[in-house]
C-alpha cells in the first residue's frame, strides 16, 4: 500500500467518526443534523489543507475547488455525506472521500506535468442525497441541475416543521456561490446489491438505472372508537394502507424473479391513537424494475387494488405526489473510459445496472458522466452494518483516480 | 327547562371551550396537556364557588368533596375530562359536568331534610381515562383502585420522553390527597356505539362489559435499502405488521355478526424513511366480544398467522405487553336502582352492554357502582362530530341526580 492509500485510510477513519452510532461500524448523519455540519467543517479544513477553495451553493451543496488551468471548466466528482437514520458509513462518504484523495493525487501529477491538464478539478459533497429527513432525495444535485425548484427546495420541512433553509442556515452551510461550468462528472459509490461480490468483480461499470415509480399515497378514513364502533360502520386508514402494504409485496410474485422490487419504507398515521380507528394515512410506495413493461403492469395491478380497497374498505385513497423514471442509461463513451482504465489497473471490470438513484443520475442528463461501483458485503445498505473491504476501498480510489485523471486530460469532451 | 338545567348548559357550554378545535365542535385535550390544565382550574373554581374542597391525589385525580354528614363515607360520581387527540367534546367530560350538577341539586335536597342524608358527596374527574398521551387507560382510576401501581403511573412517558409526574408538575395538579372512603360509585357517559338511539332508548343501564384482549406486538427485521436489496433477501418489519392489520380485520368474518371486534389504531414504524426496509414496528392490536368463547377462538386464528409471518416473511414477532378482561357485569342492584329511578322519571330505559372500558369498570369491582348512558348520534366516537342531543343531556342528568340522591341516602350499602 502506498502512502497515498495511507493517507486515504487515515481520513476515511477520521471521517467515519462523524455521527458514528456507539456500539456500530455505522453513522446516523441525516442532512443539515449537527453532526453533518461537523463533517462538512472537517472536510472543508481537509480541502483547504490541499490547496482547494472551498464554496457552498444556495442549496448547501459544498464544493473544493483547485484552479489549474485559469479560467478552464471543471472535472467535477464526488458524492453525499449525508446517511440514513442508522446507517453504514461507506454509503456516499466513501465517494466523496474518494474523490478528495483522486483529485488530490491528479493535483499533484498536473502540477508536476502541467501541458497535459485543459480542465480543473472540483470536488462535491452534494446536499441531503438521502432524503429521509428532507424530501426527495438528491436535493443537492436536482437544484444544481435545474430539475428541482431552489424555492422549493429550500421551503422543504423536516417533521419537525424545521425548513432546510433553516436547517442550513444554523450550520452556516448555504452559501452564495453561483455554481461552476463543469466539464465532465465521475462519481464511485459501494453497490447496494451483492451480483459484484457473487461474480468477483471489483469496478462495476454503471451503464444504466433501473427504470422507477415512487407514490406517495393518502388514505382517508374517518375517526372512530376502536372498540365500540361496529365493524360494518369503519372506515379505516390504516386498514387500508395496510392492504397496499400486502398488495405491493404480493405483485412481486407475479413476475419473473428479480423483475420487480416493491417497498413501502415510511408510514405516517393520525391520530394514531390505541383506541381510535385511523383518519388518515400516508404512505410511500415504490415499485423499480429494469423492464419498462413490468413497471407498467405493476402499476395497473396497483391501481385495480386501489379501487377494490376504496370499494370494500370505504376509505379514500389519493396518490397525492408520484414521480418515476424510465431505464435510463449512462453515455457508452463514459463506460469505454472507465472500463479502459480498469484494464490498464489490472482491475476486474464488469457492467453493472444501479436499482438506487444517485448523484449521478442527475448529473449525467447534464454533462459527459462515469458512474462506479465497488462491491458491498452481501450487499447490505442502509443498515449499520454496511460492509466494503479496504482492498476494495483502495482499489476504488485507484479506479476513480485514472479516470478524474483521463477527464481533466479533457476525455468524453469534444 | 328548569333554572338548574339552564345552570347545566351554561356551564356546559363553557367547559366544552378548553382544548376546542377551531371550525369544529370537538376538543383536542390530551391528560395533563395545557388544555387539560385550564380546565381543570375553572372546575376546580366551580366546585369551590358551590362549597365542596377541591383536592388532588398522587396520580393527579381531582376531587370536589362536600360534608353533609360528619365522618361519613362518600358516595363518587364522576368521569373524566381528558380527550383522544380531535375527539368529541361529550365523551367523558360530560359525565364530569353532570355529576357535579347532579351533585349541587343533592347537596340543596339533602342541606333541606338532612334526615335523609347517609353519606357525603364527592365529584371525581380521573386522571388520563383516554391513554392516549399516556398508557394505559383508565390510569386515574386504576392507581386508585389500587390496580395500578402509582410508581408505574408517574414514570410513564409520552412519546416525547415527558413522564406523567413531569406533566403533572407543570400543571400543579399532581397532589398529596391520601383519598376518601367510597360507599358507592355513580358514572354517567355517551353510549359509544349506536344501538340505544336505534332502540329510542334514553336511559342506558349498563349491566356488562364485553370481553376484550389488547396486545402490543413488537416486529423485528433487517434494515435494508428497500430498492436496490434482493426481495427474497429483506426482512420488512413493516410488511409483518401490515399482515397483522389484514389478518385481524379478516378474522372479524369468521364470526357471526357483531360478535368480534377488532382494531389497530396505533403503529410505530423505525426508521421510517422511504428508502430503508423497516427494522422494526410496534403495533397495538385489540379484540373484543360479549363472548369469551369468541375471544379465544380469535386469539387461536391470531397466533397461528403470527406463526405463519414469521416464517413466511422471515420477521420476528413478539407479544411485548398484553392485557385482557373477561365478560364483567355490573351489580345486579346498581343496575335495578337506576331502572327504578328511570322509571320514576318516566325516562324509557334499558340495559346495555358497554364495548369501552370506563372509570367505572374499575371502581365496580370495589364499591357497588351504577353505570349510565345516554345515546350518541350515530355512535360517532373519538370524533369532533361526536354528538349528543340536549334533551338526552338534560334527561341523563336528572337520572344521574336521582340516583345519587339514592346512593347518598345509602341505597346499595348494607
Amino acid at each position: 500500500m502506498t502512502q497515498h492509500d495511507e493517507a486515504f485510510l487515515a481520513d476515511w477513519a477520521v471521517q467515519s467518526a462523524f455521527g458514528a452510532v456507539a456500539g456500530t461500524h455505522g453513522v446516523d448523519r441525516e442532512a443539515a443534523t449537527a453532526p453533518d455540519g461537523e463533517q462538512r467543517r472537517w472536510f472543508a479544513e481537509l480541502l483547504e489543507s490541499r490547496g482547494f477553495t472551498v464554496q457552498r451553493d444556495a442549496i448547501g451543496n459544498q464544493f473544493g475547488l483547485l484552479e489549474l488551468v485559469p479560467g478552464a471548466p471543471y472535472v467535477l466528482t464526488g458524492s453525499h455525506m449525508d446517511s440514513q437514520p442508522t446507517a453504514g458509513r461507506f454509503d456516499g462518504a466513501y465517494g466523496v472521500m474518494a474523490s478528495a484523495h483522486a483529485c488530490f493525487r491528479v493535483a499533484d501529477e498536473l502540477r508536476a506535468d502541467p501541458a497535459s491538464a485543459r480542465f480543473n478539478l472540483a470536488v462535491v459533497n452534494w446536499f441531503n442525497e438521502e432524503g429521509s429527513r428532507f424530501k426527495p432525495s438528491m436535493m443537492g444535485s436536482g437544484v444544481f441541475t435545474g430539475k428541482l425548484s431552489l424555492e422549493a427546495a429550500l421551503a422543504t420541512e423536516d417533521r419537525g416543521g424545521v425548513t432546510v433553509v433553516e436547517a442550513l442556515d444554523a450550520l452556516g452551510e448555504r452559501g452564495n456561490f453561483e455554481g461552476l461550468d463543469v466539464a465532465s462528472y465521475a462519481e464511485i459509490h459501494v453497490q447496494q446489491g451483492r451480483s459484484m461480490e457473487q461474480d468477483g468483480v471489483t469496478i462495476g461499470l454503471v451503464d444504466a438505472t433501473w427504470a422507477a415509480h415512487k407514490f406517495e399515497f393518502k388514505i382517508t378514513g374517518e375517526q372512530a372508537h376502536s372498540g365500540s364502533t361496529l365493524m360494518s360502520d369503519r372506515r379505516d386508514a390504516l386498514l387500508g394502507a395496510a392492504r397496499l402494504i400486502v398488495a405491493v409485496r404480493e405483485l412481486v410474485d407475479e413476475f419473473e424473479q428479480g423483475m420487480l422490487h416493491s417497498a413501502c419504507g415510511e408510514i405516517d398515521v393520525y391520530p394514531n391513537s390505541p383506541v381510535v380507528v385511523a383518519s388518515q394515512v400516508k404512505l410511500l410506495l415504490d415499485f423499480r424494475s429494469p423492464s419498462e413493461d413490468v413497471l407498467k403492469a405493476a402499476y395497473t395491478s396497483l391501481m385495480a387494488t386501489v379501487e377494490k380497497v376504496q370499494h370494500e374498505d370505504r376509505v379514500g385513497i389519493e396518490i397525492i405526489a408520484e414521480h418515476s423514471w424510465d431505464r435510463n442509461p449512462y453515455s457508452e463513451p463514459g463506460v469505454e473510459l472507465a472500463r479502459e482504465v480498469a484494464e490498464q489497473l489490472g482491475l476486474s471490470n464488469d457492467r453493472v445496472l444501479t436499482v438506487a438513484g444517485h448523484d449521478s443520475t442527475n448529473m449525467k442528463d447534464k454533462v459527459p458522466t462515469v458512474m462506479l461501483f465497488v462491491p458491498s458485503v452481501d450487499g447490505v445498505s442502509h443498515n449499520l452494518d454496511e460492509f466494503t473491504r479496504e482492498e476494495d476501498l483502495i482499489d476504488g480510489l485507484h479506479q476513480l483516480t485514472g479516470v478524474v485523471r483521463r477527464l481533466a486530460e479533457g476525455a468524453l469532451v469534444a
